[in-house]
């Protein structure tokens, strides 16, 4: 079996351990972190979600950053429950009851700092770090990953409006000031994981496609010469038909270099929205070539704080940090609280089942 | 009212000017055709659709090209009409019942030439000019785009597969041989139009994705230094709530250059699947900002050939010739044949209404 060894210390980071930054908002989720490591100290890139406080319980608030006239700002669309236009069943969304589509979001996220010296003990910024600044960002910003490449920290993150879930690159040298390179893919598309490195003259990065009419929320892999301008996409990695890994799977931490290949901890979710963690073996000189994978997960929703919480059983992981060959996987749980857990990239090795014939590599 | 001239030969080429290609099918659809002026003459690069014929009306069979072994080789599914597993009611797909997506598709597109000294008399290739070559073609090539930078012409089409529809890109110099850049954009996305030159140091093009969970059919633009890798992606033209505009809009033409703007001719569908041309105005220096559109269609089916057809209420462009302040629009038709119709540059920008506030141009 594998060997799993949860901090003792979880959850890391709780709603409660995050002062909200907007007035009458509660944070409610504090998740989906990525990682960094930066002048001897563990950066966590928490994922902020706050939702507005309401004294009627009839009236749902959806929080929006308005951009109309030019600067954002924060607004609150009142619903009343008893509106049959809309549907309230998803706790995380408020959508059209008479069409297949989401007409806001019930909480606003924005990315804040968390720093450690042990990579356990965490304090948390006061003020956000990256905030919705653009109209692609009016409903939000979620689920950061870091990829250091040098002296540069590339954060990817997923950007939220009513025109759809695209994926949004800013670079910082120092966690004060950064760059925006604009939104490196276009919706719908999340999950995206660039890798630390050049392999064979090329960046890489991985992301996760919806599609509506045909196809699957599945892994692709893209390559670059620049980290913002993005092309050869191929399909990599598919849906199971049932089991862990047969709703949707999606890059999760950035992708680590071994001796045997380059290893990604991605996240899967069964058809019953249960999330767990799995792992696959890139090919070194051709990412996009999958030598082995996990045919069961690393990782499931079993602590209480997996187990229950706003969304349940959820383990969702933006980032590892590595030492030798053992690694410790930041993950967000329940999309509540963050997490770590221990494991040694042997032990996952030794999980991984090999393809017959790799994957992917088309002449393309 | 809009000047439209319809060419008297209309429809100038249908499924019976082409000899089908594979063994046991007929031509269904000869459609969508990109443009390019090559060597004093006008290609049409004609989507011809194939289907194969079936000789037991109860069993529907569904063409794919099939990568399993390497070299690609058409394989034919077949499926009893009573499988109540498949929904037949779209002639063009086959459905699941019980899920939201498709399964697979009535016939197979690829990619075929046609020339003309004259630009209405056209004499159609005996062969195919692009056909599937990797597993992101295995269901077909559909409507090309062809944009001429230089003496290179590079052609945008839809990638089908049981992956998704994504954007293919091919160059070519000849119309002979060609150079492939594998998919320039991921599912789902279509409709690609590439600016034919650098604006202000940058490649252009439009595109419409389509988002499965937040976001609706619309024309956004992305940038390029190199044509194969894009990014910095806007969102650029939105749905109307009603109308011939409501339901979906993408890229039509390759985008041309007046003096007041880029000109681009879309196309748009109400909520009933009726398409017509539509016209947008774009900034020369920055065709991220709309200046102008069309509040009523350019072209709506009214002819014959238009109305009625395998997909009835259809008028697509892919792709005009420019001559002086005259342009020809080259159109599919009811997703059956090509026809072309005449309109003058000054009439179009007649039929635009100005935005008060240009939209797109945000800071990303």
């Amino acid at each position: 079996m594998m060997n799993v060894t949860r901090l003792e210390r979880n959850p890391l980071i709780t709603p409660a351990d995050v002062t909200p930054y907007h007035d009458d908002h509660e944070v409610i989720g504090v998740f989906n972190a990525g990682v960094a490591e930066y002048e001897g100290e563990t950066l966590l890139l928490l994922r902020v979600a706050e939702r507005p406080i309401t004294n009627n319980p009839a009236i749902v608030k959806a929080p929006i950053i308005d951009f109309s006239e030019g600067e954002g700002k924060l607004h609150l669309i009142e619903i009343h429950e008893d509106d049959s236009t809309y549907d309230f069943s998803d706790p995380r969304t408020i959508r059209y009851q008479d069409k297949d589509s989401t007409a806001y979001l019930t909480s606003l996220s924005y990315i804040r700092l968390a720093r450690s010296a042990d990579g356990e003990d965490f304090t948390v910024d006061e003020e956000p770090f990256i905030y919705p600044e653009t109209k692609h960002e009016a409903w939000g910003v979620e689920d950061p990953r870091v990829t250091q490449i040098d002296d540069t920290y590339y954060i990817q993150y997923s950007a939220v409006s009513e025109v759809g879930v695209g994926v949004g690159l800013i670079s910082t040298k120092d966690f004060v000031s950064y760059e925006r390179h604009g939104l490196m893919l276009h919706p719908e598309n999340k999950d995206v994981a660039i890798f630390p490195e050049k392999i064979n003259g090329k960046y890489y990065t991985l992301h996760r496609p919806v599609p509506k009419g045909i196809g699957r929320p599945e892994i692709w892999i893209a390559e670059s010469d620049n980290l913002i301008h993005w092309g050869n996409h191929q399909h990599l990695l598919g849906l199971s038909e049932d089991g862990w890994d047969s709703g949707r799977i999606g890059g999760g931490a950035i992708p680590f270099k071994t001796e045997e290949g380059w290893i990604e901890i991605y996240h899967a979710a069964d058809k019953n929205d249960r999330y767990c963690l799995g792992a696959v073996l890139l090919d070194l000189e051709n990412p996009a070539k999958v030598l082995a994978k996990t045919n069961e997960p690393l990782l499931v929703p079993e602590a209480d704080y997996e187990v229950s919480g706003f969304f349940s059983q959820v383990v969702f992981s933006c980032g590892v940090t590595l030492q030798n060959r053992d690694i410790r996987v930041y993950y967000g749980v329940a999309d509540t609280s963050m997490a770590a857990a221990d494991m040694s990239v042997d032990d996952i090795l030794a999980q991984l089942t090999y393809m017959k014939v790799p994957e992917g590599g088309t002449i393309e």
